[in-house]
């Protein structure tokens, strides 16, 4: 039994979800449960190497979790052979070229979505990879909430028969900022920053859709922009050019039908933040971040629209929760797990930047569909 | 104090909506009551006259609540000047030409819904009205369910600040009808009967959007046959030739946008069997059939997204019941008190034969979005 | 459309049963709704005649129903070519020889269970009807309760996948008599007048069995007199000379195991007096008289046995109901109406006396069982 | 006050079991309690030394409990005086050889059940220990249950009666390991690896029914391999070779019967994992791990059965719960501290060599009933 430490260079985690979800949850809590086993015996260690714009913030993190090791020097890290893999959690502005670098230094690649601002880029980060025979990956870690871990194995299972149609809500109530701090970052409501919900959720809606359920074949598309002025983190009003709500239908193969609502301007009437209801001849679900619940054709009601009396039926109560029957592990650290493991002996791992690209792809025809006021169809994407 | 007989020709009320809603709960409830109020103190007693196809049916009918006049020739009825008010709930292929004959003839109409199977005979009955000047009226029922006048309470007392977008929820699982008999006719799963949601529904949300929220400006419509067999009344299998469900948006007037989803194929995980969430700068309100709960601007959560731990909030229960405050009258009866009174004495009646035809308007742009797969705007309908 | 009568020769329906169920809710019932539609469009319209012993009681029941025929002598009623069926609800002891006069008088044969006292006169009584041809039925109406009809329900729909075992459980706190009168005929408790409780339910089990499960193909049975004195309905103390308890276990055709426990001397700690719990590959069903409700083997949770904490399940939450979507009319109305359909126009009717006798085999041989301390297989029946 | 040292080998307490109950819950959770208090005023305290087959885990066990002795010579250890209490909880495979050496070293003997895989070694041992003169005991932890301590306090209390029946249902869903990983070790369910849940459950069944209800004096057992393909610790898919089901009748002294079902293949549709209904003349109640129920004769509801009404009964409402009105140690160290003060000071220990050789009795005995088809007696056991 080996262990085998692997350098990884982090670049840009000094934001919350890099911080948070990718150094102390992922990396730091892998160190601390001794490594990743492979299945010969060995250990992965990985060893990370924090990199970043501001000295001050990067030492402070270092320093509060016990590493020694941090730059400000990117290029100078890239040419120490010691460190195999790259992973990019900067801003998506700067991400293109960070990963660009990277690759040219015959790094193996790991970097959060999207993992560029448009389709031309996504792809060409993709084919740079393939080009210079680099591992790579991009973080999808919605597939590896707990809620959405029970309905993979509704579907596994075959529970829903034949899938009809996929309905998915999202959103909650991101405050003005005047009275109520708002409780996310204002360029996310700035179209020149890179803000707007349809390229936040539409990365994600394209994996969900297209790992749970088959390939997106088309999109129709509304945007909204319910706010118009929002207070910044300064307090100081701020027009809001992004859109802030997204109305969207797609079209599955198979002839599933995938409705998504997506908005920073709704007050939540439902399980989750995130709900996500299955129907299938069968059986349906409802699934959310941590939860899961279903109604079997079995258990399913016959109601009869009568205004004359009141609903005989608590509809909320025929639903039947999935239970745990596991525990779950934290899904950045999940996903953290089996790129190490991708990169250390090859095992399978099919999130690759060339489907971090249709994230982007779908955003894209998202807005064009909005502009033009029609269904576009998805183009598959090659390199 | 005067009571007014009104002699009202009620034509195809042997059907279940027609004997229970129009004839029991409306008019031989009014009766019962001692007839509609008027200003002045006088009372209208409205006067039926059962007319159909089917003698037996109708003599039944008649005696079952003690009524002696029925007939099968609507010719002769609409040639007695006693009965001025001409009532149609036949099918809707029949609705037309009963409604033409009585118009001809200078009676006042109301009528079901659709009023035709299509906007041109529509118009051309909202015309023919006109010319004619008799007074007239389509039910639109769902204005008068207890839900939704809670609802436009809110609406009227300026509760929602500014309304943003509203979400339409309608459906339920129709049975395929081998194991358990299908709990609706088959025709409505048969478009060369006359069948499919679009059609049914569509009427529905274009009154309930137009006299809640303003003018319905365009729509974008995919409508599917998610269970393309089903069996019938007679239990034998049947190709399903019109859509079970159809996914919408609608943008209204002053920038509200309108998601509506309609389902035979889903299965209920919601308050009521429809549900109408509207969200605005100053409150959220959610409304069924019978209930209605809000959330107020100062009562919303403002929650983070955290996949490490379960959330901390019950969203569920932070909506708070509208409570009755009033007796729900049933909302056919109160819907033909008010055409009665606007027959007898002018009061207004906003829900006319032009009304009626903008749902066959909206059902009918619906099919063609679907068809062409885009946006279609929605023109004012003039006579 | 003809309106078919068919006289029913009722003998034995002054009892608590035979008077309720047979007479009031079936055949009373039938008529009230004007007969048994037949697909041809005729009507079978039952047309009852009293028999019995007591001159007196018969009177009275037929005059509080509004019949006018009655009679104590069961050989002339049966000489009357105008009744064609004959219905038998005697006590056990009396069955045969009705059953057997009424064969040779050429009627159609309707009856309780058990159709006789032992095997071997059930066959008889079975040989008899096949030889004079006549058509005969056996009441099985437990396979017309609602919680039965869902049980079976499921099955059909193939939810368990494969059924691994039942667990039947019946019974109630029967009281001794002298503080709270018995709630039920002190026979029950005496062998010598037929009592005992095996007789009684192993009809009831393998009927259900084999009609919802397989063929019963050996049992194992322990029978118990719990309680050995009992006071009777005058108050007097009498010994108990059957047993009260039955512990049994059955092996049905493809491996199903199905446990059995039936008593007169338990108290009741489950949803319904009687409970049959089903599990399968799939899914697990419990059903009742009323209800029934089921657990997917996605809703299953995974216990683990720690003793250190409080159980993090309430398992009876798990289950989910299965709602009525239909409704359930009286079910031995349902079997009257199945039989009379039988009689008048051969449609089918599985439950005849052979199937009757059945009852009586899984009887004699459980008690074989229980005498001779081991398993005793079920030999298929032949006329 | 003096404190006793007790020294003790712990050999194979690095399994679940005996790390977590007998090592932390118990052993250690004594010693930082300050030991076990006698009744003249003197402590016992008791001293572990570790002793196992791999260096690394016991090293590592001893190291997290601040424990410095550990070894892999068992016969050294035994050589030592100081020890003079030889625990065992190895698998049973390695339990006689473990056992006869420590009791022909003259120690006395504390061991987990099974006591061996036969009888003929269970009741070898016993005769060896008391030819030795030395002290032994055998864990029987599901008597110190909370729930079974409850039971027991009733039957003290003659709560019941005479006692005339005992219902006991054990099991749960033993997942097949394919979608959801298997909760119990795949050696489980392989007949040639000592699997089987009547080895695993009737040494249970045993000691509850003895120690209860009184002796149990013969059995009728079916045994059933429901589930013939699962999936082991690696995910491959393995055959089934012992049964996962046992239905068991048992006859106990003074008339009581008792009747078992315990299962890996069932769905829990009780209030927890095990539930044992005992039925009395007086009442009767219900216990699992925790809670126990009751429901007295002047409480018993008096139903009668009637198809034609929904029950007007909530059965599992009638029920009372029994008051925990103790605080309940860990049931493990409960019975430790028995076992230390009976070797320290001659205190009563009922559950010695002989009673656990009885549990493999009954093992045999079920099993040989499965195979014979019929009842068998159970002799009494003798040294």
């Amino acid at each position: 039994m080996a262990t085998v430490n692997l350098g990884v260079i982090m670049n840009g985690v000094t934001g919350r979800m890099g911080t948070n979800q990718h150094l102390i949850r992922s990396i730091m809590a892998i160190r601390s449960q001794g490594g990743v086993a492979l299945p010969n015996g060995d250990v992965i260690m990985p060893d990370p190497l924090l990199v970043g714009r501001q000295e001050s913030k990067l030492r402070a993190l270092a320093e509060s979790n016990g590493l020694e090791r941090w730059s400000t020097d990117l290029d100078a890290c890239l040419a120490d052979p010691y460190y195999q893999i790259y992973f990019d959690s900067q801003t998506t502005d700067r991400r293109v070229e960070g990963v660009r670098k990277a690759i040219a230094a015959g790094k193996h690649i790991y970097c959060e979505k999207p993992t560029a601002g448009n389709l031309a880029e996504s792809l060409e980060l993709a084919r740079l990879a393939r080009e210079r025979g680099v591992k790579n990956g991009v973080v999808q870690d919605k597939l590896f909430l707990p809620g959405l871990i029970k309905l993979i194995r509704l579907i596994d299972s075959g529970y829903f028969g034949r899938i009809l149609s996929v309905r998915m809500e999202f959103g909650y109530w991101v405050f003005e900022g005047d009275m109520i701090p708002c409780q996310r970052p204002s360029w996310n409501y700035r179209k020149e920053d890179g803000g707007g919900i349809i390229v936040d959720m539409f990365a994600h809606w394209r994996y969900v859709l297209d790992n749970l359920f088959g390939k997106v074949r088309s999109v129709s598309c509304l945007g909204a922009t319910h706010i118009p002025e929002r207070y910044d983190e300064r307090n100081e009003k701020y027009s809001c050019t992004a859109e802030d709500a997204a109305y969207a239908t797609f079209e599955i193969e198979g002839g599933i039908v995938a409705q998504a609502n997506s908005s920073w301007a709704v007050r939540v009437n439902r399980d989750e933040l995130v709900n996500i209801q299955v129907d299938g001849t069968n059986g349906s679900a409802a699934a959310g971040l941590r939860n899961c619940k279903t109604q079997h054709k079995v258990n399913t009601p016959k109601p009869v629209w009568n205004p004359d009396i009141p609903s005989p039926y608590n509809f909320l109560d025929q639903w039947e929760p999935v239970p745990d029957n596991q525990v779950f592990d934290n899904g950045f650290k999940m996903q953290w797990e089996l790129f190490l493991k991708h990169v250390a002996c090859g095992t399978p791992f099919p999130w690759d930047l060339l489907e971090g690209a249709k994230g982007t792809q779908l955003a894209e025809l998202g807005l064009q569909s909005w502009k033009e006021r029609r269904w576009i169809d998805i183009p598959d994407l090659t390199l």
